[in-house]
């Protein structure tokens, strides 16, 4: 037993610390490729708790990384500098659902598929929707700002989060915001919390917003002959008055892929795939649906199906999970890049990534959320331990970013900087913008302790 | 001519600084009581000016406060401690409309109006729309994180900036966030600057995200008996799966003004009235619209009218803006006062009003954004000269204060702290929160020059 839980143990009781070898390695890595373990795993089970581990921590300069269900791309919740790991996944209670109000109150730890499905039985929506909504916690997605398929109509999770308590590095505890659907007191404290990657408080609470379920969806699947063409369509969408709850591409990579893993029966015919859900009362879906089937159909589709009703949505929503399924099914190790372009670029993007491909020596495959040009860009690659493979994908991820970056885009939607995409992070901000994370992170975190070694230092 | 004034001619040319009677007159006030006169006027024309002044500013600890057009209603762009106001209203170009990629790119004076229409003639919408859109600047919507009453369905004025360039007090020319719909590159540096009030820095450029224009709309107008079945009847909507794009509700002392400023037989029968508003496509709505008359009946309404279509809605909106002229018209004034309350607490609050009302002896009228829990409770003062009427009223509102605070409410949901509510600011949001926003003001102004006097001294 380290020095280091003795004292913990003083502080939270022992069985709110661990210094198994299955916790310290389930608590040193997430879905990336970084690897480091902490010292001690602690598991606070209040707010208070979480209060005297940052002040005790913040006190001994020692470094302190908290997490939720760990299922990051980016290794955000590696501590990389050992210390203690903080997990929040024991403060999973949802305390309150108040459809009235509108609001949900949860604690970090709740599972975010959880809690929608809880709103969901009482007819009401917590849009954001994480692929890994099944597994991921409402804290982590804070953490992250996690988006989703549904964001191009409903917003990520910052217009969602209303209020919250957050503690900062020494131990202060802060109300920020509230159960107010709309508040203008003072500064955006809860912005500033929400998509920090843990470095600049950890949030114990969260008063979310709900809106009413909408009554139902539908949508159009189409196989198009040309990227191009499918991209022409996603501009035709929104020019004709449509804001749909999801807007989703592919491309003829993750497609032949999907034919592989699939079978050519199920998988959409043509080099690209598009897929469009609107939502809103059963009447009104029903007609827009027809509006929809058409202007795709003159979009020049050259195949077409459509779906009403929840369960036959899910049905193209399953297909189009598959397509991550099936780049893994190719036996390569998929480098997934959440890259955002100005819508316009979709275009260019694929045109680019395909060259790329050529110059690199590995396939790549891009598909996601058309609607908010944030694409995934797959790298495919058969291992990242063989140094030259390595160095070669790293030269292609350079390339990349660096395209990215001049279009304007943004190397990261959804996933965040992390530790993956730490080296291109001074690139994508700016100088001014780099100043003034770092003003930031001094003013609320002066001895550095709250997840240290990310992308600012 | 000042020694201030002649070094800002050196700095900026002479056709950038006034100290004439006439402008500093204009730049002492905004539309709240407050005044207090600036030592010179400065009219930066580009973003190198305006880092230049704030340089100098900081450098020789000179208070500098910003404006827009002026229209505030909490002293936030007052003076308070005389120095420099700076206009932002010669930086008024619409930069670029971009309906491929769903971005307008603005400088700080345009006027809110001027873009929406701008936007609207090529089939697109920026949707937030305070009352006075055709006054008010985008640089003033943004360092008040303005709403509106379509924001109930579409988000403030936060939920639209998808980047911003900023200068921050040191001089320091900050890029955030940028041209893309999503975008999880480090901290939200926009939510910073965003409802700010000119005290973390100055804005001099915004992207702004657009949405494909709803092809239509259609409302309801209703009178009940009573405010708590209009209330009911707010919930109800909610309940049934809409997502109004507009909710609005007035209580009986607001339709007595009304009455009496309009007449009978324009102003709705009862003691509340209800506005609902929905947007879509043309069939939607005008089902839709069958279904929410056949439902605000079967909530008790005991008049009912339809508008279907932009023409005909616009009357009714129309009428709810003569609700404001109405009060004005009793000749008393408004102290108007945008506080939320959880939207379940709508009939409480109107209970609270009127008691507050037989307390204090002055009329109170509540309207507003039910939709949002948003609702302007304004008290009728004879005047704010009487040193007797002024005490009373300071309770009048010290009492109303403290029962929102006391409700989980917000003090402000749209006009912000400013001078107006000063008093009430750390109690509203506690004292971790104080201390936070003290925290960052030191970060990023550590000399105190920007916008001093207001909510953080």
């Amino acid at each position: 037993m380290s020095d280091l839980a003795s004292q913990l143990i003083a502080l939270l009781g022992a069985d709110a610390v661990s210094t198994t070898t299955d916790d310290l390695a389930v608590h040193s890595t997430d879905k990336w490729f970084a690897s480091s373990p902490p010292e001690v795993v602690a598991f606070p089970g209040s707010t208070e708790q979480v209060s005297k581990l940052l002040k005790f921590a913040h006190e001994n300069k020692i470094p302190i990384t908290a997490r939720g269900a760990g299922v990051g791309y980016v290794g955000g919740c590696v501590p990389l500098r050992g210390g203690i790991a903080m997990s929040l996944m024991r403060m999973n209670r949802i305390k309150e659902i108040n459809t009235a109000d509108g609001v949900a109150v949860v604690e970090p730890g709740v599972i975010t598929g959880v809690l929608q499905s809880e709103v969901r039985k009482l007819g009401w929506f917590y849009p954001p929707d994480p692929a890994s909504l099944k597994e991921c916690s409402l804290g982590g997605n804070i953490a992250a700002n996690a988006g989703g398929p549904r964001c191009v109509k409903y917003g990520v999770t910052r217009h969602y989060v209303l209020g919250l308590e957050a503690v900062l590095a020494d131990g202060t505890i802060v109300k920020a915001g509230g159960r107010c659907h709309k508040n203008k007191q003072g500064f955006d404290l809860v912005g500033l919390f929400v998509g920090s990657e843990g470095m600049l408080g950890v949030v114990t609470e969260a008063t979310l917003r709900l809106l009413p379920h909408p009554p139902t969806r539908a949508m159009v699947s189409a196989g198009f002959k040309t990227f191009a063409e499918a991209a022409a369509a996603v501009q035709r969408v929104f020019g004709s008055g449509f804001l749909p709850s999801g807007l989703e591409i592919a491309d003829k990579f993750t497609l032949r892929a999907a034919r592989e893993y699939l079978g050519e029966s199920v998988t959409p015919t043509g080099d690209a795939h598009l897929l469009v859900e609107i939502d809103g009362h059963e009447e009104s879906v029903a007609l827009e649906l027809k509006k929809l089937e058409a202007l795709v159909h003159d979009c020049g589709s050259i195949s077409l199906e459509a779906a009403m009703g929840e369960e036959a949505c899910e049905r193209f929503w399953k297909l189009r999970r598959e397509f991550s399924y099936s780049l893994r099914n190719t036996g390569l190790i998929k480098l997934n890049e959440d890259i955002v372009v100005p819508r316009s670029r979709l275009v260019e993007l694929v045109d680019f990534t395909e060259q790329l491909q050529t110059e690199c020596g590995f396939p790549i495959a891009s598909f996601g959320h058309a609607g908010d040009g944030n694409i995934h860009v797959n790298i495919m690659v058969p291992n990242m331990t063989d140094p030259e493979i390595k160095e070669r994908a790293e030269v292609a991820l350079d390339r990349l970013f660096h395209q990215i970056i001049a279009w304007n885009g943004a190397i990261t939607g959804e996933h965040g900087i992390g530790i993956a995409k730490q080296r291109w992070f001074a690139d994508a901000v700016g100088e001014g913008a780099v100043t003034l994370h770092r003003r930031l992170k001094a003013a609320l975190d002066p001895n550095g302790v709250l997840n240290p070694g990310k992308f600012l230092g």
